[in-house]
């Protein structure tokens, strides 16, 4: 198996304002490969795929457990993404068009012990993201 | 802000057990920039990162609320990671390849309404990585 993810799917509660959130308030572009039930945007080397939470569910065999009460108190999903940038400056910024997009902030940016500076915001399903300066190898690595 | 994600991070149980499986058993690469606590994965385009899933939620500024219990019946993420493969047959190779690596299968390959065919296993933490094969534009545009 290589290493190799090229898609993301986020599973949400509300795909309208799933999209609304990314194309409109972020500005990220859908593809036209997508359709009523689906968002393909081109996430730089990666997809971010934005379906329904339920039919994700159910196209992994599961039955979604989703837990509205649990969702209430933030619980973590356990997974984060993260979007590197090339200036401690420009991780506020981001925040702030994120913010101004409709996300909630959880942590504006600050030094980090690992050496650079980051914050957080949530998308309108909680997924956390991150806006990060590395100034480490990994970080500088994945600059665009 | 840009569309674009660099890292992907799966908060997990345990570190030594989630490098094993990537490392040893996927045969994934770890970078150098890696240590003790945290685990990075060039995937192609984006970083795969294993870190704390505990440290992982205090970095986003909450509190883990891991059930355990909830874990049991396979609670879902909500979030799933693809990796698109160039035929059918790749598929049940990939599926093949985790489960020998440890991964618990769960779905074997089948047609899917969307016109490719696909499967899904699960790490050690339960999270959902979809194997598939789709003939449409999205799924040839990410191929290597």
């Amino acid at each position: 198996m290589d290493a190799r993810i090229n898609v993301v799917t986020l599973g949400v509660r509300d795909l309208a304002r799933s999209r609304r959130f990314y194309c409109e308030g972020l500005r990220f572009h859908a593809s036209s490969a997508g359709n009523d039930d689906v968002v393909f945007i081109d996430a730089g080397g990666v997809v971010l795929a934005l379906f329904s939470r339920k039919a994700l569910a159910e196209d992994a065999g599961l039955t979604d457990d989703d837990d509205a009460a649990a969702h209430a108190r933030h619980r973590f999903s356990g997974v984060t993404i993260s979007q590197n940038v090339a200036a401690k400056a420009d991780v506020d910024r981001v925040l702030a068009e994120a913010v101004a997009a409709g996300a909630k902030l959880l942590q504006s940016g600050h030094e980090a012990f690992w050496g650079g500076y980051t914050g957080y915001f949530a998308d309108p399903d909680g997924f956390r993201w991150e806006v990060a300066y590395n100034p480490g190898e990994i970080g500088q690595s994945v600059l665009p």
